[in-house]
């Protein structure tokens, strides 16, 4: 990566963390991957993010991550940027997914904290500038508490964000506060990009001046998504609330069938598998909803579609 | 309290949560009480919420809590509504200081869950039915889970909500997913009134519909908060840029001196202390900072005060 | 208290912490109160702690707290010491039953940290010094991270065993390697007393030399605790085996039924309702099993009484 | 597997967690992995455990672990039994590293939750079961909540130890009355090996009931660990007493220097660097301690050996 990482324009807009499609038998399911990827271009999507949380980066063999990929890079084709997450816990399998990720033609990579030892935030930096400095691509810091146990401090990146290959942070906290101690931080280096996780937050962060959003939902419906950003950055107030509420109801309605604590992702991955975008096929340790909970979760997207429907954003 | 509680048009602006003035013998100042009165009002607030957290209820005594409560309601004389926070980890303590708050003449009590004993979410909807019954006046929920060790979720309010004396909450959590998703649960009851903790997070959320804040900034600048609440309800995003960013400023300045998970009301209440509006004394488990870290918080809210005064708004 | 405080012989045995006997309106049950400490006192208890969690104290009244006091002062009369729990959030309420429980007759008091503001363990030591210096009675410090947020460092309990009224500790963590550390730093200072609370641990720390337990199900079956600790006071491990095994029916069985967070409170102050030793009336925000969960816990106590029962310990 | 992996007598004694010597280029330092593991062997340990939370599994490349695990089962030949861990958060990494095991020569696995995804009992139980029967050598379950974010519930290691290869636990929680509820559970069933990590809970443990101790401090002290352990099933207090004491100044000294949530790990290697049984080099995101830090730790070391040849454990 050359001096011009920091120098690029940076990304802004929806930019949906892709689910990766398995076959039952947990191999890579090629053709849905195809098939989702038209989807989100042709729903305007401004980058793709594969390997992440949603994509059950955890749950993957290396193998099957670097198939990914491939198959992605070479299905985008350059019609909009690929961010390749590369969290893991060991420095040099990092590394080395980066490596491979520049040479298939990613234009970046995503890495959220080594997720197993308990570390402070200097150990953190250590870690980071290690990355950084070993890989070509620009990266993008990531902030999952949740699943790291561990948060980013806002002083932490503020130093990783003098280094030149580290280009802007996805907050997945939910933590509004911190949000926007970051937003005021960087308000003088809009270069740096900042994109909220939650779906539920992405209007009001871009409406406060963020750039954008890493919206799961946008993988099942990409035109509402890439709506509401468009209406946040018109101020069209009136549409704003009505996509805003669709994006809700998403929230509420899809990803909250069952008591799991990843009822977001088999609520997501089973809806696309009713729309044909790929199977309800999960890596361990998720699995598929019981025929119970599939049979609710189809009610309810029924009446999300019509909701969809009117406002003609399916 | 009549039917009409849910009648009533609910409030909607800054809701400054006072702090207490106190002398350096844990007793009561009066004289500052009526100051701050005056300051606030003349401010433009909406509201006042007495005995919050900001408020250090938890380390005052029942006499202190009852005799600032008769100063208030007196100096204050209805002029703007007055809040007040009865939140307690005994039933029956908080039952009777309703009483007195009631009989003193506030408009409404504030009620975060009992917060030694860990309980589930039915026990406590038995609980705050329990308390809504016994009382007289509306009631407003409090959510603050990094104190009470406790989230309100989302179907407890629901529930809560269809009480007669429960009459809209506050959110200190800083949590957006969860605060957004109040937001939409109560988009058709609009005199469910919420509000956020977090001055941080006022712009953004009454952008996206909510009712206000109650912003411990308000103590020491209320004409900020209630400019930028004004220019918020404007969509004057020119406006809300500057003034947003003067409060990003104090957060990051005032609210941050020391290493202190006290912090926050540490600099509100030392940097109030400068401004004459109180005495710089603080209830245990709570103490003054050292001289070292009283000169770093001067410097930095004589900064913060060039640019206030450059927005004319001390 | 005069300096005496750390030349008194420290307790030794088992000390339980009382459940407070209440009528169904709320108000103490003194006739229960009466049969109840007869029964710990025949069973052989070493001494009688009130007003700690398991017995209620947060969500009791300070007139109920102080009836309570003085009932037990009375009745016990001097044949076991009175350990009385004064922990609260504002430090004057705090003193003034301490002052209360001195003047009834109690020997020492226990206070957990103050347990809504969240604050670092320097402020911790101020308030414990404070606190110390304005009561006359010894002091035992009271550790309970699950209900306070905040654990007593090693480092907080040794500087604060150096105040002369500070004698002890009470450890509810369930922290072995906490626990193991307090017995290590005070193994040449055995004045200090280092109880735990958790009855399921109590014979391992005794056996490793530590003073003796807080047992919860003393209340119901004092002879069991008192013998268990004897048996570990012998070294007879075939008795050790016996019992232990009894103690840990009890919890697998009367502490699990339902699933309440409280389960181990309801569970053995429902229990000993069964044996006519208090009613099975809580304070909020706790409240009864339902009839099904009663009926399973019959089952269960029955079952438990014919082990004890073999064993001569009912 | 065959049918015997319930047959086996269960292992008893002390298992090092074995630490993992590196290069300070990050490679396998083969010469320190059999010095060491003739030290171990010397000193008496009853077993090894390699590729755990002390072996910096996490830290290290696959290639590596496999090179580590062959060196270790090459020179070991069959002395004692080698534990290897597999855990990982993809499913098909595990199983291949335990197949990669099962050929080199170990006697079993050992595998803690997959720790990115949070995820419920029962989705632990799916994955625990579908690891048991994809691979072949007996396994041990692995509680580590502080850095997997999850607790496997006494309920589910009951439901898991059903399955023919699931034959014991290593619990690192430091929870006493889990680790008793444990012992309780399985008290019919010795056939099923309880072992805690924490050094400092090994003796009371023991006494107890329970079969050994995976103390980090046997890599650096073999011979301490295991007369400490004979003490306990002795039954000789006064050896107890003394040797305990060793164990719990290492912890204080050793495993406390500098302000690291990985202490433990730092001291105990750099002091294992001391004695020259390794290089002071650390898998990302560790580091090597400030040379001051060192020097405090060296300081320490010496005090703690010259209490070590009073006993004769050096």
């Amino acid at each position: 990566m050359s001096i011009s990482s920091k120098n690029r324009i940076p990304l802004r807009g929806i930019i949906p963390p892709m689910i990766t499609p398995l076959n039952t038998d947990g191999s890579l399911d090629i053709q849905s991957v195809e098939k989702l990827i038209e989807h989100l271009i042709s729903g305007g999507v401004h980058g793709i993010f594969i390997l992440g949380t949603t994509g059950e980066f955890s749950g993957l063999s290396y193998n099957l991550r670097r198939e990914l990929i491939v198959e992605t890079c070479n299905r985008v084709a350059g019609r909009v940027p690929i961010l390749v997450g590369i969290t893991d816990v060991a420095l040099e399998e990092s590394i080395s997914l980066a490596a491979f990720a520049a040479s298939a033609g990613a234009y970046a990579v995503v890495v959220a904290p080594p997720f197993y030892m308990n570390i402070d935030q200097q150990e953190l930096c250590v870690y980071y500038e290690k990355l950084a400095d070993a890989i070509s691509l620009p990266m993008y810091l990531y902030n999952m508490p949740s699943h790291t146990k561990l948060t980013l401090d806002l002083a932490t990146v503020i130093k990783l964000s003098a280094h030149e290959r580290i280009i802007g942070l996805k907050d997945s906290s939910a933590h509004g506060v911190y949000f926007q101690s970051l937003c005021h931080a960087f308000q003088d280096q809009q270069e740096f990009m900042l994109m909220v996780g939650p779906e539920e937050m992405m209007a009001e962060t871009v409406l406060m001046g963020s750039h954008g959003g890493v919206s799961g939902g946008a993988n099942l419906y990409p035109k509402l998504y890439v709506a509401l950003y468009t209406a946040v950055v018109d101020r069209d107030f009136k549409k704003i609330k009505t996509l805003h509420a669709c994006v809700m109801e998403i929230s509420r309605n899809i990803y909250q069938v069952g008591d799991y604590k990843s009822s977001y992702l088999k609520g997501l991955k089973t809806a696309m598998s009713f729309a044909g975008l790929c199977q309800a096929a999960f890596a361990s340790p998720l699995y598929i909803f019981s025929a119970q909970e599939e049979a609710e979760l189809r009610k309810r997207v029924e009446k999300i579609e019509v909701m969809l429907k009117e406002n003609e954003l399916v």
